[in-house]
């Protein structure tokens, strides 16, 4: 039977997928488990199998899986040189199957939800969840509500009603959008499995577990995550902590959450040695995947990384649109904004002398830059306009190639 | 040292980047390999080192690599009740770095062009192929030059420029075009690593060997797959075929290549029972990426498929895009149409009383609907505009949900 626990105040409860806050502080709650001598499988194919030990599922069905995760750790060669920097590397969530990270945690609640035979799941997202909770929704036959943002866009609409989940775009606050969900979902049986649901966050360990084995079972000592709920940084966190709970690792890393200084609660929070941040009531950023101003997980962000001596940052829209031109220029990545603060907020602290960079640096890369085409418009690309004859004359002149 | 070799007539060659044709008989070269006793080492990390000895490379630079490869191959149990068929699987290759298929050849041929001191890659593409040519050029740190088509969307021209290659939208015909890239590639040291390039084809091969061993060491009964220059198809093909030559397997599956009526000049000659097709001059089609009116391994395709009993059929838009529908539907996979069309060709083959469908079928999903999502607006799906107090009485009601 599983069980949540408050990380503030320890309170537990067996789990409610319909309410997994704590009743006394009103926090997101988290799985509770204390089990210890868990295993690693890691000649098993898909990445929850890998670490199912490490996950709270009686058994874990293939047939529910789109094959998330097995992401590539790829080595930022260039990058490491022009800024002269430790070894440094990108996890390249792009690569999952709706190419980003939040399919690692939606596979892990879609089991949840399909154990424990609940017919209806849904979710309130800007965008990438929306896209990921439908088409597991879709895979596993599950009827897909998805509530959005009213000024979403055609292009998040269409790639998330491709896989057929009902869609609503819903006026109105967004943050008391997110909480009435929940009271929606217990009435009418259907799994709110939003950013901070506590099996989607047990999802999101696994991205560390892997870190680690991708490093030759090594902790790196910077693992840079952009923040907006918060869910996926927590998730991180946990992968960590239960490698050191295990004694499989002595050390943490030192987590650094980025967020957009136009919307950037947390990181205000954090420099102002505040426990509990202030919402904000604007939020404009080109990172529109991290523009939360009411992160749900955001209080305890703020507790997790200040007890393990990490800390929050934020970056501006023109560190972040450069930071994503070099990931695309030197190393290949096409990420988009929300991601490329990781590389931006690395940039940020070579400079600061308080920092000591050492170690290995993991940039967490959650979103795949063809999901914000729209901030393409700023990049200035361009394209010449050639015949076929003018092609090779300009290729004949060396100071034009 | 590499040699090339006419799969028509035979005739040898040594490796020519800039010139990868027979002189005699104009068909594009393969690479030659007589050699044997070749293993595999799936421990390794990277699929270009799991399947190294099958692939025309001295070393593997890990630092030229995105993590290309070790793509899921999904069991679609949904459809395949829904259609009454055997065991059938979708091989993803929409989770590869830059989202298709093409990451796997561009991989190899950058490493060749790395090891060969070659400081400028280039490619002629309508889409996929220019983004991935582009990220991976930058990743190498080489001089990177793009010709494409001239009516190439903004989308296209950003997920490829971002990545700091030189575009060109070149006017005039296609097919020119594309001769021409391999005078200007001589004549200015730039590797064109196009569509039918060989050792981009010797990279398709791993696909076909993941296929293997994600089955279990079994050879699939059915393999479809898009086609478009014919450059894919053969790379799986030789895959098998390398299998066989090794005595690691018995059997070949049975390729079926699929192309969109709109644009069918292989189907059209394999059902003439012509040796050689005909290129059509209009290519009219949703399935933009296989839209190739002369494809440059044609002629090759049409004498591997009827050698080993496989067969080209193409599909209609309308079938296309219903595809596409069932797959996002049914299975969560959101494949862009010119993937969609494996599924219409399986289901159209359904239909034919000649067929047999039995043993392993497997769809190989080329590339990302993300990359298409100018054909969305033919699939009708919308959102609903609700108030927060409106989304409660809509949901209240159970049969709106």
């Amino acid at each position: 039977m599983d069980r949540l626990e408050c990380p503030f105040c320890g309170l537990k409860k067996p789990l409610d997928v319909f309410d997994p806050f704590c009743p006394r502080c009103e926090e997101p709650m988290l799985i509770f488990n204390p089990r210890t001598g868990r295993a690693f499988y890691r000649e098993k194919d898909l990445a929850m199998e890998k670490y199912g030990d490490f996950l709270p599922l009686g058994r874990i069905e293939r047939k529910l899986s789109l094959g998330e995760g097995n992401t590539p750790l790829v080595s930022l060669d260039r990058l490491r040189r022009e800024w002269n920097l430790p070894p440094l590397f990108a996890k390249n969530e792009t690569t999952n199957p709706t190419q980003s990270f939040k399919d690692r945690g939606t596979a892990v609640a879609v089991q949840k939800a399909v154990s424990l035979g609940i017919g209806k799941i849904g979710t309130v997202s800007t965008g990438n969840m929306a896209a990921s909770t439908a088409a597991y929704g879709a895979k596993a036959g599950l009827q897909t509500v998805v509530l959005l943002k009213e000024d979403s866009t055609a292009e998040k609409i269409g790639s998330t009603g491709i896989h057929g989940a009902e869609l609503f775009k819903v006026r109105g606050d967004y943050a008391a959008l997110f909480r009435s969900s929940y009271a929606i979902g217990r009435r009418h049986g259907i799994y709110f499995m939003n950013s901070i649901d506590p099996l989607r966050i047990e999802g999101y360990k696994v991205t560390g577990f892997e870190i680690f084995h991708q490093l030759g079972a090594r902790v790196p000592r910077f693992v840079f995550c952009p923040v907006s709920s918060g869910g996926h940084l927590i998730g991180l966190m946990r992968a960590f902590f239960d490698l050191k709970k295990e004694g499989i690792s002595r050390d943490l890393p030192a987590f650094v959450g980025v967020q957009a200084r136009g919307c950037a609660p947390l990181a205000r929070a954090f420099a102002q040695g505040r426990e509990k941040f202030k919402r904000v009531f604007k939020g404009e950023t080109v990172a529109h995947a991290i523009s939360n101003p009411d992160p749900p997980a955001g209080n305890l962000v703020l507790k997790w990384i200040r007890e393990t001596g990490g800390l929050i940052t934020a970056v501006t829209d023109r560190q972040i649109l450069s930071a994503q031109r070099e990931l695309a220029e030197m190393e290949g990545i096409f990420a988009d904004p929300a991601s490329a603060t990781t590389l931006a907020g690395l940039i940020k602290l070579i400079k600061e002398p308080t920092i000591r960079l050492r170690g290995e640096v993991v940039l967490v890369i959650t979103g795949s830059g063809l999901k914000a085409m729209e901030t393409l418009e700023k990049q200035a690309i361009s394209a010449r306009s050639v015949s076929l004859a003018g092609l090779h004359r300009i290729i004949e002149s060396p100071a034009e190639l």
